[in-house]
C-alpha cells in the first residue's frame, strides 16, 4: 500500500517537471523581467484580487470599478507576453483541477453513493 | 518523467486504501445505516450548507438562524456515531489539504520567488 505523502511528492515532482509548468515558468519569468509588463500584470492581479475580496465580503461593486477592471483586462490581453502567461496559467489550472477531481474521487463516491439511496 | 495523470491516479489509490479513508467510510456507513442518526446528520449538513450559501451571497444571517445552527451542532456532537464521523472527516480534510499544498508547491515557489524581489 503506497503512502499518501509519498504519492503526493511523486505527483509534485511530475507537476514540476511537466511541460505545462515549464512553459508557465518561462512565460512568468519573461513578464517579470520586463518592467512595464510586470507593472501591468501586477495592476491586473491587484484589481482582480480587490474585486474578489469585495465580492466575498458581500460588498457592492460600483459601475466604475467594473469599468476599470474591464480596461485593465483589455490592456493585459493586448500585451503578447502577458496574454501568453495567462494562457499558460489557464492550462495549469485545468491540470490542477483535473488532479483535484481525481484524488477526491473516493470521497465523492462515498458521499454520492448515499445520496442516491 | 512521470506523467501527471498517472501520478494522480496512484495518489487516488493511496487515498482510497488509506486507513483514514477506510475509517471515514466505516463511520459514514454506520451513520447512514441508522435512520435517526442519518436524519440528524442530514439536518446538520443542510443547515450548514444553507448558512454557507447565504454568506457567499452576502445575505444577512438572522440571530434565529445562528441559534438554530448552534442547536443542530450541539445535537450532532452529542451523538457518538455522528461525532465519530465528523472527527474522521476532519482527519481526511487535513490529509487532503496537506496533499494540495504539496502538489501546488511548484506554483507557490514560482510566484513566491518573484514576490520577494
Ligand atoms: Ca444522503
Ligand atoms: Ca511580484
Amino acid at each position: 500500500m503506497a503512502n499518501i505523502y509519498d504519492s503526493a511528492y511523486d505527483l509534485e515532482k511530475a507537476v514540476r517537471e511537466s511541460q505545462e509548468f515549464q512553459d508557465l515558468k518561462t512565460a512568468y519569468e519573461a513578464v517579470m523581467a520586463d518592467e512595464i509588463a510586470k507593472k501591468m500584470f501586477d495592476d491586473f492581479r491587484n484589481t482582480q484580487l480587490e474585486l474578489q475580496q469585495k465580492q466575498m465580503q458581500g460588498m457592492e461593486i460600483t459601475e466604475e470599478e467594473v469599468e476599470k477592471a474591464k480596461k485593465v483586462v483589455e490592456l493585459v490581453q493586448q500585451h503578447d507576453q502577458i496574454s501568453k502567461l495567462m494562457e499558460q496559467e489557464q492550462k495549469l489550472n485545468v491540470l490542477i483541477n483535473d488532479v483535484s477531481r481525481i484524488i477526491t474521487k473516493p470521497l465523492e463516491e462515498l458521499y454520492g453513493a448515499q445520496e442516491q439511496q
